[in-house]
């Protein structure tokens, strides 16, 4: 169980925390290749997990700070770590994590959540997603959201 | 039951979905200045509920345009319509949105998560949130994710 679970910390990206055959992520849509570029590893996008918002100060008001938390699944596991950009690499056990007190609330809740989604399913932590059309540019979307059920999806009518 | 569910269609922001006595909005930390600004309704946010991420094309590598989706409990309900940024905005029924083909299949889904929610309790679309304090800065931070069980946010250990 302990095989490939760990902690990536490294200085842009506070943390990147993988666990057994999973890397997650502090960053949306180039997860990937910022992973890719600063340790090395290969991975593929698999789910968003959390949403992570600064809070403002009261004089700064308007600005707002988003971090996408996201769940990669890793194929290759050697650490070739980008001295430009981080200052440590390493693969640490996530039970160490969970229960040590030497790290920021942040990290220590998504661990937790993590640990849940490892012993209980992935389902149980991540949003589903779904690729979508946009009828007038032709792009496609990819929305995510908590689970809806089928009959919602596909009713026509409502009472 | 239809008092106050609608829709309200601008043109900066594709859709504002209202649903009784709750506004969804396509933006984050904004959308509260942003609803009042545009529409001259007050409101107070909810929860965040969605992520609409934008295919990138095959030239465009890297670029990404998120958009987040919140729920927001409006205090006022008369329109008064921004001209400048606003084409149309009225109060529709739900029922009318998820039954209609004259929108886009992002509108439709998220008028049909928000039935789900409507109907069977809010806390199965909402994500959960938490203010975690920033050790380092000072500053607090809202994190929103999928329910984590009370016994996993307490653990001090694991097998």
């Amino acid at each position: 169980m302990k095989k490939y679970t760990g902690i990536l910390t490294t200085a842009l990206q506070p943390i990147i925390i993988l666990i057994d055959l999973y890397i997650f992520f502090y960053v949306g849509d180039t997860a990937v290749r910022e992973v890719f570029e600063e340790t090395g590893i290969k991975s593929e996008f698999r789910s968003l997990l959390s949403i992570r918002q600064q809070h403002t100060h009261p004089g700064a008001f308007g600005k707002s700070d988003m971090y996408i938390i996201c769940r990669l699944k890793p194929y290759s596991f050697t650490i070739n770590l980008c001295q430009h950009e981080c200052l440590k690499c390493e693969w640490m056990d996530l039970s160490d994590l969970v229960k040590t007190k030497n790290t920021t609330p942040i990290t220590s809740r998504v661990a937790r959540l993590l640990l849940y989604g490892y012993r209980e399913g992935f389902d149980k932590i991540d949003l589903t997603m779904e690729e979508l059309p946009a009828v007038y540019t032709g792009l496609f979307y990819k929305l995510y959201h908590k689970k809806l059920p089928d009959n919602y999806k596909t009713m026509t009518g409502m009472d």
